[in-house]
């Protein structure tokens, strides 16, 4: 039998995060995002959960034809385009979106010999992020080049903000993005193209942004996407981390734990250890006092994280013994919450989950 | 095609490696650890470098199982024993010896029904680590049941260190561990059993312990356990993490890159987006002056990590357009070092390499 380590996908939760995405962008259309396989979720489970979901979007080109593999012949969106002119032929045949970022994707596009069903094209702008996109000064040349192109359709003008989460970002608030996208939109003159600018702080925070497709990611799958806890914008954990308690050392005072003897103990302790380390995916970072629960009760990591476990006070859960059940995160225990003592984000949490971890379905 | 990203596995280093391990231990044989999926660097790759190898050691039961299908027919050893009583029979078969750290897996063990080939049986110490094992004081007694007992044949006694690669660390010196160690063997009178210390740190910076079976894990991949330099200890990276530019953005002074826009420009200047994120395993801890080779030229990183981008600045670097080769860590910049960067270590960064990641297998 595998480490009694695994994570619970629930199905129910990706679908109701989904329907609170719907709600909030209406009438836009929502593409669910599903790229890192479904953000260390199972690409295979989100999508049974989201068959409902207007479009699918990832970065991966292997994944977009796995997706048309399993049956989806709804949207698909490649949120980075392609990467090689090989994958052309197989995007055209499979009739996936795609991004253009940079003048040398439209080079590929205008070099391939493509039939004559057009690709869909959205046509992203650089409004300040400064990662991916064209300056709103470089974005009527490349329309132009693409639209002269008859394997090609531009359907979307696209932008993605770097600061929806934090309103008190001066250095490029969404408002100066949204100045950006217009000089974009306004240099194309009479041209109208759709518009896809939310992602999911969009979506919940800045309702007064509108537009055609919103990109729904890590509300998806129960992360906040902003230091707001995600069950104030009801949204529910789609992945619970859980493992069991494979050790129990009682400690005297001044006895020390793990690597590093990082913990010290002030009296004596019952210490439980946890089959779970960060080669499972549980950050390295965590420091003493991380939540854990343990037979539902919340106890305080201590010590050093290891490859292949953690340890945990367990001296105030009598019931606490090898066996006992061991959530990381998920139901009950926000994912945002751990990542804040580990100095991250939910999202890098749940990206990380490693492949010797079983992903079990549940609802 | 997948993305740009892979992971080159050299098993000429994983060869090299172990050689190295071989000779400091001698005249102690090595098992060579390949928990975690061989450290991310695919199980299979590693038994393909390590065929000659004393023994394999891990944690996973599935794992394994795997090797013996695979054909390894020597010795193999689960790290952490056993985790249910539906392994017991499994592990008896494929003659894999297991370590027994508590006194629930003696009970299981005695409650099992087992043909009468024995179970080899590695006795595991807590030295004061308080992680795994029985101290001291609790070694006889447990020793005394596992004897009592025809399925089990006691081998070994084995312990861990907590601060082998710390030579100031003075809550647990390793002197203090031996002498641990010492009264756990003095517990058992006359019975004399094989003894198993070393993991990387030991063989390479404890020259006076000696033992019958050294564990190398780190030193094998070319990841140094100390805070001196794998290069000072012969060892040759295992893994080269590489990517491409995905494009290229000229911005200006003033201007800032990515989430937060931690990262401000005062100058003009060049910035590479290349197709790595935490979602590949990259740490999102990574700080602004991370380095990356571009072309083979160090440049630093700018601006936080995205989920499937991170960004550098190439001002300098004339020939980085979009396709040049990016090195993330391996061949030419140690991950320790890219680690340090990160505020953490080798261990965590390979581990983490996610399986979005080809790997591709050279020499």
């Amino acid at each position: 039998m595998p480490r009694p380590i695994s994570a619970r996908i629930h199905l129910s939760a990706l679908r109701h995060n989904y329907a609170v995405a719907r709600e909030h962008a209406s009438p836009a259309k929502v593409w669910a995002v599903v790229k890192a396989n479904a953000y260390g979720h199972g690409l295979e489970h989100a999508l049974t959960a989201l068959e409902d979901a207007d479009g699918l979007a990832l970065v991966e080109v292997d994944g977009a034809l796995r997706l048309r593999e399993l049956g989806w012949t709804k949207p698909l969106f490649l949120l980075e385009g392609f990467f090689h002119t090989a994958d052309l032929p197989l995007i055209q045949q499979h009739r996936i979106d795609v991004a253009v970022h940079c003048s040398e994707q439209i080079t590929l596009l205008e070099q391939a010999s493509l039939s004559s069903e057009p690709i869909q094209v959205h046509l992203k702008v650089n409004g300040g992020m400064n990662r991916l996109g064209f300056r709103p000064e470089q974005v009527a040349a490349a329309y132009t080049r693409l639209s002269a192109l008859v394997q090609v359709r531009v359907v979307n003008l696209m932008m993605h903000f770097a600061n929806a989460d934090d309103e008190f970002n001066s250095r490029l608030p969404v408002a100066e993005q949204c100045r950006q996208f217009e000089l974009a939109q306004a240099s194309l003159g009479d041209v109208t193209l759709g518009v896809s600018l939310s992602n999911s702080a969009v979506n919940l925070l800045h309702t007064s942004i509108h537009d055609g497709w919103a990109r729904a990611g890590i509300m998806l799958y129960g992360g906040s996407p902003s230091k707001a806890s995600a069950d104030s914008f009801d949204l529910r954990p789609a992945m619970t981390l859980q493992s069991e308690l494979i050790a129990v050392q009682e400690i005297k005072a001044g006895e020390s734990i793990g690597y590093g003897s990082r913990f010290v103990a002030d009296k004596p302790m019952r210490i439980g250890v946890v089959a779970c380390g960060y080669a499972d995916g549980y950050p390295r970072h965590a420091v003493d006092g991380t939540p854990l629960l343990i037979n539902g009760v919340r106890a305080p990591l201590v010590g050093r994280v290891s490859m292949d476990m953690i340890t945990v006070d367990i001296t105030d859960i009598n019931d606490a013994r090898v066996g006992a059940l061991v959530t990381l995160w998920g139901q009950g225990l926000p994912i945002d919450e751990v990542a804040h003592f580990c100095g991250t984000i939910g999202y890098e949490l749940m990206c990380a989950v490693a492949p010797r971890v079983r992903l079990i379905v549940g609802e």
